[in-house]
């Protein structure tokens, strides 16, 4: 404390001598001293990290490996930046070049000096931040628009100003922290020539982008509010929550409204929703802070918390479910829901999180941060979150489709009946993944994309992500006539969307079903998942049902991608053992090899492979005129950018209705250590369908012989079901109900 | 100790009734009771566990978690099984079936049963071990041979007399366990009808499989020897010892001579070095403590050890390396080597073991795993294992090749110049397998089988076990007209074996020689796999350069597989994109999809790959008219038993001569989580390679504008090497030397 104090005698030293204009450096005299209000800076820093924390922090910094560990990484990094030059480049280069990086790197070095020395009180960091930060506002002034802005909204120092915006979030966390260190003249020249120039670039000066509803809007409003926010400039907070003209059409305010869902759900999906996520909780934090009168935790029912809880339940395995345009590395260890996590910890302590900051094995370096890592190395049990059976609708009104998860033991189904997803969404509707525990078993392929890979065309989305993976028949969705969904046109894709129609549960089932009457016009087609825990099965067993009606006849196919190696398959196979061709010629189908097609022979096809240690067994109900092609992917990839999986697509030829049912389970396990293997085939003998009026019953045929019909009612009724059946008939309320017959 | 006095008096009391007939069970009548002579109950057991070691185990059990884990887990099963009845049927299934599986799990059980009581001092243990030993006892004498036994040396309790051995192996020891529990009755009862006539059986009774000089010759030598130990029966332990004829020709002796080269090696491969090595160091173990006058350990300059040491030593990453037919999924973790690894460790006390056991997370319950449980909880740093740069010679006096590993920092390269290793050997000479870190880069394919997986043909070899995995192009080895080495012919192959010619290392490089003359009938070939650490790349290169001599002009191949995703190749490419057709007709070719060529546009073409998360460049010199095929595994493969694998064919057309030169490195890392990729190309530039007389020059440039040039000499000699070159002469000593060109 001592040296705090003496530091702020400093700056009212300093602010006596610019007072007296007796300054010497000449770039700072075109400040007027009167501009720069002295700040009381034993309030800073104040935004994520606080001045009340850092008594706490710098005497417990080092008790909890998790934190203790964060503050050594930083040190080394800062350290190592320290005892070289530092170079501060004029922009010139895009995305990944030379000058993009440096400036990249030079923020994250002062954010992080500035932190070590608020928590540690080492006048090193701040001396070394506060130089650096005053080069950048030597430099600021000269910089122009940036020289490498064709296709983007142009920044300064970086090529787009969303980076821009992203630099401005770090720079004023570091300044907020140095400002106990900082001298009154310094103070000036920075707030003058660099942050307030810069939010009025991103704000003013960049009008278009930062009244955007969208997450580049979030970004500039996080950077110019947090300005405002230090400054004490209410006109840049305003601006930041309301919009350019105050009138909260745009700004930090109608972007939580309108960005997410009721249930806190980013329309682009999971993968996006963490890029997205950033700015809105540092921002809230700060103004939580700052602003507490404004509630903004509780602004819309709490829809930041919302937000952050949202993109943990849309996981398994600690990796996002990979709907569109995801890259299927990011996860929960991501930078940006290690900042979610300790922000929500610090407002709800809500243990559940610390599972979370456990498989991240990181936290911030604030009182949240510490937090986090003081409790749960307290912490007696190991901590665990609740995932849950959740629907996520989407839209701002949550009445845009949505996202469903049933989980049930390891078992965990993804159905998909979102809304497009803007840009980066994929035309999969009513499309579905299925987990094992942490393990993708039906898959969804993501995006055609080596991010940062630059022998992989730069990084960028490759050529693939378009001709494959947006394709319908890249996911687990229903294809008509080899054509994608709305004929892969986002503009059309976007005026409509799926609807959810039940998402509901009972003794020993979860369901949930969606329809879609737009993909493909003149042909409606819906889909159920019941999630089954008690036919006498070793692992829950899904049941999906895709019923299609068409007013002309036309080709079906519902594509189903596993991973891992196929053990075996029954039905009549007839192969392409000796010469493979492509499954079709557009949409996705040209990169398929047709490997060969099966028929039933008994009106079901199993296929049943291996992955991991793990096998799994789909039955399908194959009725004459179906047949399942095996495909793999790898065909038309001239720049070998596609992964080498394997699939199987249930088909119908010239019809107006088809229904596609299956059965999927997990069983057994295969142990090469110690030589074992537990239930290599699975429990279900066969399956078989049929229907009456508005009711599908789907009989499951074990192998111990026991039997079951899973009756469902396609419309829900608060009263009782009914249906009669050649054994009779079958009575039930709600909308499954589960018949042994034996 | 009380119960243990209180027992022993017990037995003596029982042994007097028995003497005086009064004993009243009806199956005991038959046993006179002088041929059972009192046994030093106090004395047992003493085989892997032993008496001295008691007091300490009971006392010190719950002391360190990988003993309690393990105790505690076969409490558990034990109890589970105490608490049901248990099945003694009469044998009648093959391999798999149920009373197979039901007489091994029996066996298990007294094993541990009888170990628990010994440590524990519990006697509910031993009383249902002895229990449960009774009922085989009684029904033993009336078991004829095995009814399932078409093609295997038949046994009476399992179909093959191999099992029959494994079963004593463990009945022996859990006998050894419970004598001093057990009355002198049931001694007599349980020696005279099972243990004894059993020893018989699998000695006199089986003569041809006993005097094998062969892993089934040595469980039998084990399961005999060890009954002879425990009931005193130096008749037993010295046919153990020297076969039936006491001569020596066979015999547990002749097996540590034959079946082990001086170095420990097993000619069939790591993956049968694992399984033959149980019996040797159970039995050893032993010896040691019953016979110490034998001094087995220092047998043949202690060859059991040296086995031990070298099947570490013959793994990477925990996995053995999978040579000839190997199940992949085993490693150091097997039951087999924590038995070696607590054998050795309890004679050495080598706390480089320590490194091994931890990865095992087991010992074995007896004084040895107690020592490994303790020493590795009290040893303060994490212990690691020494991996080395080692020569495996083959065959009885190490004349017959072997397998060579090059270590250098994360690099492994192994080289398999060994014979042929009997019919599981693979037509693979001077293949190569290399690892980056624990991940194995050039792959070798291993075994076609799902050992124990029902549905792939039960579990055995599967068809393309021939029709690929033994072929040389399912290998990085040289094929001729698209023939196996030895076209394919186990004697043929088995008549001849590679040579070693120099395995050496000087500064910053280590080489290793071959030569093979048979293979391929008036075709010499040889290989130089050069580790080269100081070129200034980020790590060790490979170089691997290949010679053909020819007396006719031939088509030569040099396949290399590797896992993972193609990033970038140069070269001109003429692409399968829309229909694939396999790469030939027959031995393995049948199975590579072709997915197309490249030829080089200045002599070298690269391909390179990501991996996990680590990229991997081959640069191939490829002179006019050699080009490069692509391929991946899956062609005619009728029951999608083969993985999808990558791999590339370097391939010259009708020549007498050839020589393939290539140089792989590994750099770089992509990280999708934390967002960024380095070194995603690698350093080399290009290669090109010229000789001169025996002389080989490989020139090497690098990226950086470094070039140099690594001349490596084919015959060894003491003094200088000269080579004149344009650009003036190299002169040195040694194998190798690398000249920079700048």
């Amino acid at each position: 404390m001592n040296k705090l104090v003496s530091n702020v005698l400093l700056g009212v030293a300093l602010t006596f001598v610019v007072a007296c204009g007796q300054d010497t450096t000449t770039e700072q005299t075109k400040v007027k001293a009167s501009e720069a209000a002295p700040v009381d800076v034993q309030a800073h820093p104040n935004l994520l990290l606080a001045a009340k924390d850092l008594p706490t922090l710098k005497t417990e910094a080092a008790n909890y490996p998790l934190f203790s560990r964060a503050l050594n990484a930083a040190k080394t990094t800062v350290d190592e930046a320290m005892a070289a030059p530092v170079d501060v480049p004029f922009p010139k280069d895009p995305g990944g070049g030379y000058t993009h990086e440096q400036h990249k790197k030079n923020a994250l070095l002062m954010y992080q000096a500035a932190t070590l020395s608020a928590i540690t009180g080492d006048t090193a960091y701040s001396d070394w931040a506060i130089a650096l930060m005053k080069r950048y506002a030597e430099l600021y002034p000269s910089v122009p628009l940036h020289p490498e802005h064709k296709h983007q909204a142009p920044g300064k120092l970086f090529w787009q100003v969303l980076n821009d915006a992203w630099w401005l979030v770090y720079i004023i966390q570091a300044y907020d922290a140095l400002l106990p260190q900082m001298s009154q003249a310094d103070q000036t020249l920075i707030s003058q020539q660099l942050l307030l120039p810069h939010a009025n670039f991103l704000s003013e000066g960049s009008a278009e982008t930062f009244n955007k509803v969208h997450n580049h809007g979030t970004w500039a409003a996080a950077a110019v509010g947090m300005t405002g926010l230090v400054l004490k400039d209410d006109h840049l907070v305003n601006i930041a929550l309301r919009g350019l003209d105050g009138s909260g059409a745009s700004g930090f305010l109608a972007q939580l409204d309108q960005l997410f869902s009721p249930d806190g759900y980013y329309t682009e999906g999971p993968y996006y929703q963490r890029y997205a996520l950033l700015p809105f909780v540092v921002f809230a934090r700060a103004l939580e802070r700052n602003k507490p009168e404004l509630g903004i935790f509780e602004y819309r029912d709490g829809i930041v918390l919302k937000a952050i809880y949202a993109s943990i339940q849309l996981s398994n395995g600690g990796l996002f479910f990979p709907l569109n345009d995801a890259i299927k590395d990011k996860g929960l260890d991501t930078i940006e829901m290690v900042f979610g996590v300790d922000v929500a910890y610090g407002l709800t302590g809500d243990k559940d999180l610390l599972a979370i900051a456990q498989y991240q094995q990181q936290v911030t370096l604030n009182g949240d941060g510490l937090a986090v890592a003081r409790d749960l190395h307290q912490l007696a049990a190991t901590p665990a979150f609740s995932f849950g059976s959740k629907l996520f609708r989407d839209g701002p009104a949550g009445d845009q489709g949505g996202v469903a998860i049933l989980r049930s033991n390891n078992a965990t189904v993804v159905f998909k009946a979102a809304s497009q997803g803007m840009g980066h969404g994929h035309f999969d509707r009513l499309g579905w993944i299925y987990y094992d525990g942490a393990n993708e078993i039906v898959s969804d392929y993501g995006a055609a994309r080596y991010l940062n890979v630059e022998p992989k065309r730069g990084g960028i989305y490759l050529p693939e992500n378009d001709t494959w993976a947006k394709q319908t028949v890249a996911h687990n969705a229903l294809v008509r006539n080899e054509e994608s969904q709305f004929s892969g046109d986002v503009k059309a894709a976007s005026k409509h969307n799926p609807e959810i129609t039940r998402f509901t549960r009972g003794d020993g089932w979860q369901l949930v079903s969606a329809t879609e009457s737009h993909a493909y016009p003149g042909t409606e087609f819906d889909r159920t998942f019941v999630l089954l825990d008690n036919l006498g099965t070793e692992a829950p067993v899904v049941l999906d049902l895709l019923r299609v009606d068409a007013n002309e006849a036309a080709n079906f196919d519902l594509p189903f991608h596993y991973q891992g190696q196929l053990m075996f398959h029954t039905g009549k196979a007839n192969l392409a053992l000796d010469a493979l061709k492509p499954l079709g010629k557009a949409n996705g189908y040209q990169h398929l090899w047709n490997k060969g097609e099966l028929v039933a022979e008994k009106n079901t096809v199993q296929v049943s492979w291996l992955q991991r240690n793990r096998f799994y067994t789909l039955t399908q109900w194959m009725p004459e005129k179906s047949r399942m092609a095996l495909t793999e992917l790898g065909a038309n990839d001239p720049e070998f950018n596609l992964r080498r999986e394997a699939g199987l697509v249930v088909r119908y030829a010239k019809t107006k209705q088809a229904t596609f049912v299956s059965a999927l389970e997990s069983h057994g396990e295969y142990n090469g250590v110690r030589e074992y293997t537990l239930a290599p085939r699975g429990d279900i003998g066969d399956i078989g369908y049929s229907s009456v009026g508005d009711y599908s019953l789907v009989h499951i045929k074990l192998k111990s012989g026991l039997a079951y019909t899973v009756a469902i009612a396609h419309v829900a009724q608060d009263g009782e079901h009914t249906v009669n059946t050649a054994e009779g008939a079958i009575t039930w309320t709600g909308d499954v109900t589960v018949v042994p017959n034996n």
